[in-house]
């Protein structure tokens, strides 16, 4: 038998018939990632149903020198989970493994394989009054095991923090298959170095996370969103420190978006309907949250960061929303932007960041600058103020062609964006990670001490390049 | 000229008359560990005045194959800044590089240089009605750097965490000299792993922390401090939930103590009281916290929570600190544990950790099978109970011998300890490092692979072993 046969045959005998496939037809939906930017070829896919079965596949596939692309709701934005062309990896899915395994209510922590899909979370922790405090677009497909991979953020990132901060413990199989295991948390545990940190994050690229064990928070008593009107993007800066300053640890959410972004919406969103009267240049959105135990005085709290903010001029116009109907409609508008914004025409979009204190000076000052390059093009800039992380949109000059335009003109404008965001000491990948959309990007723009640390990291971990090679970072010889 | 002739002629010249010295009773103060557990001797003792400096001078020890102890304010608590007794090893203390950089008010950051002590950087928040929300016992001499290097805990952790949660970015100066610099923050940033938690936490044995940028929170407006007599831990487990569901993120400290303990400080501190006037088992102390945005209601909410406490039954006797005096008075107590257990008599003591919900039920359940086992000795444990964290010394037997206790029978105590800890599924180091002193402990008692995985990663970024060698992992082969 020839050393792949050998291997397809061990891989069947290790996983079961529910546990291994190679019928292109249930491969070919995790062949290409939900974008359309990226399609491989995988040598078959791999289903385990339990971490002993992931740790034993893994040693198989270390053996023959087989590489591994995991992956779980295959919703990430940088291809890190599609395999490459080559055909000679295995898709390693954790859907399977999708039980919550344990949830104390008391200590407010719930263990989660890696396929739960967070959604199911959501639900979990509402039906004990709790919350996990982390929710994105692909709530109805991502998974526990690929929020954790990808350290996602979303819109509550500013008050409860990204991913990384959720993880209280983390179990995850190693290139040579054994098992890391702190699923039992410590809150406090120095006996070294912070190898969960390490994981998580790390794209498949150290280890694969099988399951976790994550925190939850009491549930939202009650809440209050607000709409403000405001000229510039520096007065919205202004805005979100006064509500900071007020609102304090209520403050929960703050989104900014321009007037451009607005009318996409309203234009592609036939429900959709514009919160306040008159036309503004920049839009805020903010959210104020209490648990049971704050939830008397938010409305108050609310009123008063709004008649505060008028009576130092802070804002043109604003309202609250008169109930959770309303409210929802305007979360709603803030999370149309991108199909509204896509459906005008070709674009380049860039998830970037920079720091908090400077992101205003950046939309105002940088942004132009590549309009003023690519004649033609609009800047649209929107999103997590509060954390400095921008979705920075660049529309493509009418008439241009689809597709074409963003291989050509849309990558040169892409490079100068993120040449522009390192010279302002910000990120490429604010939240969506590097895959293989940004491999080239970050090997040229990131910090050459950072990234030799990384390599070292990769090399000490997984020397062989066994866990999902091309994704994040090369090693140097093969960069 | 001999090897190390060479090099310290060009170390003077590298750093200075100021920056490098031999003065052996400049050395002195510097060559053993605060708590006198530790003496080492020295090559020299650098003092460089800027990261420039100490990259060079890194890079100086790499060439001449020169081991380096990195050091702060050296009042650690594991001998982690203590050089071993070969007289090969360099000091380097970062103590002169103490300025203050950079204060955002707005942004609620400050960048410090390592050898800031943390009393100074308390004292500068608080100046612009801002805190720095970590302190400790040793906060007087204690340096950033060295709080970093050892992701410090102490009162706050509850609600604030330890020093891992307090660092928004990190300079630091790796075993080649190369230089890590993330001080400028990004509140958001995916571009692969996490190179600064895995820094924090390292004990200067995979870089040396030069810098670092830290996050601010708003000041105190107002504190209730409270006390209360509960029958058993069990009981202080219960009343520990019942404050966290009524106070929420208010509650920001809940200390235990036993009967034993609080009769120890009244022994001891001859200014010391009671708070309450009948004998309990156990004593709690816990502290709620508003900052102006919510001060407004905290007393209430102190008062609310100790109603409600003796509705339910969960405590004996309880009372709120009338004012600041005896709330610093209800605060001394606690801190006045230690000293006092100490002068007791000869007792070994252990900075343990288990599951937070575990917490109560190890002190009820396995602490008296130390008593049991070894006759005469008397267990208290004392500490974080809403952390997991237990302070628990073992008092020797009456007539036991000081020094000659310790050393024998003491470390046989302590292997059963952590042998005991480690079953139920705690950690042998919750605040204190592993350092030297409990090097051979982590290396027999640590999951085997969380310990490859640290080998790993020192081989990778320290593969000559110059950094703080003999700190808290070694590798493979010399271990």
């Amino acid at each position: 038998m020839s050393h792949y046969a050998e291997f397809l045959s061990a891989a069947a005998d290790c996983l079961g018939s529910k546990g291994f496939t190679r019928d292109a037809d249930v491969m070919e939906p995790w062949l290409t990632d939900w974008r359309g930017r990226f399609t491989g070829k995988a040598l078959g896919m791999a289903s385990p149903a339990s971490v002993e079965e992931v740790s034993a596949f893994v040693r198989l596939c270390a053996d023959y020198d087989i590489p591994i692309v995991p992956q779980g709701g295959n919703s990430g934005m940088s291809g890190g989970a599609t395999p490459d062309r080559s055909g000679k990896a295995i898709i390693l899915s954790l859907r399977r493994m999708n039980a919550i395994t344990r949830f104390d209510e008391q200590a407010r922590e719930v263990t989660c394989q890696a396929g739960v899909i967070l959604q199911t979370l959501h639900e979990a922790a509402e039906e004990k009054q709790l919350r996990f405090p982390l929710t994105l677009g692909g709530k109805g497909s991502a998974t526990i095991g690929g929020l954790i991979s990808t350290n996602a953020g979303g819109t509550q990132v500013l008050r409860h923090g990204s991913m990384r901060a959720q993880v209280l413990g983390l179990q995850a199989v190693l290139a040579d298959g054994s098992v890391f295991d702190t699923l039992t948390p410590l809150k406090k545990d120095n006996r070294g170095f912070d190898l969960k940190q390490l994981l998580i994050g790390s794209e498949g690229t150290l280890g694969i996370v099988t399951a976790a064990t994550l925190r939850l928070i009491p549930a939202v008593a009650d809440r209050a969103v607000l709409w403000a009107g405001v000229a510039s993007i520096l007065d919205a800066r202004k805005l979100f420190l006064h509500a900071n300053k007020v609102a304090g640890e209520a403050l929960e959410g703050f989104e900014v978006l321009p007037r451009h972004s607005l009318e996409a919406v309203l234009d592609y969103a036939p429900e959709a309907r514009a919160p306040l009267q008159d036309n503004h240049e920049w839009h805020c959105l903010i959210e104020l949250t209490a648990d049971a135990a704050t939830a008397e005085r938010l409305q108050d709290l609310a009123m008063n960061l709004l008649e505060t903010a008028f009576e130092e001029g802070l804002v043109e116009d604003a309202t609250i929303a008169a109930n959770e109907t309303q409210a929802e409609d305007f979360w709603a508008i803030r999370e149309d932007i991108s199909p509204a914004e896509r459906a005008i025409g070709p674009a380049v979009q860039h998830d970037i960041s920079v720091p908090v204190s400077k992101m205003a000076a950046f939309v105002a000052e940088a942004v132009p600058l590549v309009e003023k390059r690519y004649p033609g093009t609009v800047g649209v800039a929107f999103g997590h103020l509060g954390d400095g992380n921008v979705h920075y949109h660049v529309l493509a000059p009418q008439g241009a062609e689809p597709g074409a335009w963003e291989r050509t003109k849309g990558k040169e404008i892409s490079a100068f964006v993120y040449k522009l965001v390192t010279d302002w000491g910000g990120s490429i990948s604010a939240e969506h990670g590097i895959g293989q959309l940004k491999i080239h990007e970050l090997d040229h723009l990131a910090d050459p001490v950072s990234l030799k640390m990384m390599r070292a990291v990769k090399q000490a971990l997984d020397p062989e390049q066994h866990l999902n090679p091309g994704k994040l970072v090369w090693l140097a010889d093969k960069g």
